[in-house]
């Protein structure tokens, strides 16, 4: 099909797929004359693909990582998880000190070796981020925080797809990644309907 | 103290701490010459707090709301948490389908009128991008995420501190913004750790 029609069945706009060619998110379409490429159904999939992304937040060049660890997966569906991870997480900053970020995962079973650094470099700096605002979460709430985190990712690693390699990659770069607007709204929803059964009251409005 | 002094206290510069007040972030010191105002220990507490909800990705506008939750809080505890949430949540789009998110949240234990339409909003929006991106939540994960999550909540709610309103408000506000990217990094620590359990192979470089 033609750009046109590439952007008909996507819903998104001609520009905004030639950005995406430019960016290096979307691969080329087939050359079908010097002014003219021709795109096919895995150009429709890949821009849904694109948009969810960048909608959750996902930056450009972090999306553009997140697909090529979807175009070029590592061997182990262990890697693959480290890749995608590794795709969206800020690189540790040099001389930061991981010990109480060690100390708190050692709650969810983690030993030296089973994670990737900048990923215990993300807990580090969320947990700066509490300090600095004089937040502590209350000592009752963390061991839960840490036991309730542990439950979701045993169920998210044991419903992995076995049937192919490329349904593995897919639910393990996009699960990983898209899920979490989904976690953290119905956090929100959560807190709202526990605040409404404990303190009572409804919100207006609705 | 001089501004100077502000930002050495503080850690932040002096150009940035002109802009939060520019921003209206910051409240003005008092006026002491024509040229000089005097800060004080309150304004040291609030940039810790703007840095921290800058850091964990709120924007400027969202930041201006969330201290303003702060300052003025409504009457209850119920209602200054939908404050707190209303000030991070985008307004939820004209016309948008609530069904699915209100079918979804109902296994959190939501009934009409216990939550904020905008926080369903986030849901919807959520849910919209899986869908787009052509990825379905495996059937045994989703009744986990919601288990899991109305723990979380059920904890951070009955930890509310009860001895003064400004101690609730600060911990409504903060713990439910802050947490966010806390949680996020411990999913991706537990994930990797579960993932190593089952697959076996431990992270190259740590």
């Amino acid at each position: 099909m033609r750009i046109s029609e590439l952007s008909a069945q996507s819903g998104v706009t001609v520009p905004t797929i030639k950005y995406y060619l430019r960016e290096g998110l979307l691969p080329e379409g087939e050359r079908s004359a010097p002014t003219q490429a021709a795109y096919g159904s895995l150009h429709v999939q890949r821009l849904g693909v694109i948009r969810a992304l960048l909608d959750a937040g996902v930056s450009v060049a972090e999306t553009r990582r997140v697909l090529a660890t979807l175009d070029a997966p590592p061997g182990s569906a262990h890697e693959l998880l480290g890749a995608a991870h590794a795709a969206i997480t800020r690189p540790v900053d040099e001389g930061v000190d991981l010990t109480e970020a060690e100390r708190l995962v050692e709650g969810l079973g983690w030993k030296p070796g089973t994670c990737d650094p900048d990923v215990l470099g993300d807990v580090a700096r969320a947990l700066d981020g509490l300090e600095r605002a004089g937040f502590t979460v209350p000592d009752g709430v963390l061991p839960v925080y840490l036991q309730s985190i542990r439950v979701i990712a045993d169920a998210e690693i044991a419903a992995t797809p076995s049937d192919s390699a490329e349904a593995a990659v897919r639910y393990v770069v996009l699960g990983s990644v898209l899920v979490e607007p989904l976690l953290l709204a119905l956090r929100r929803v959560a807190e709202q309907v526990a605040s409404a059964e404990r303190f009572g009251g409804t919100k207006t409005g609705d």
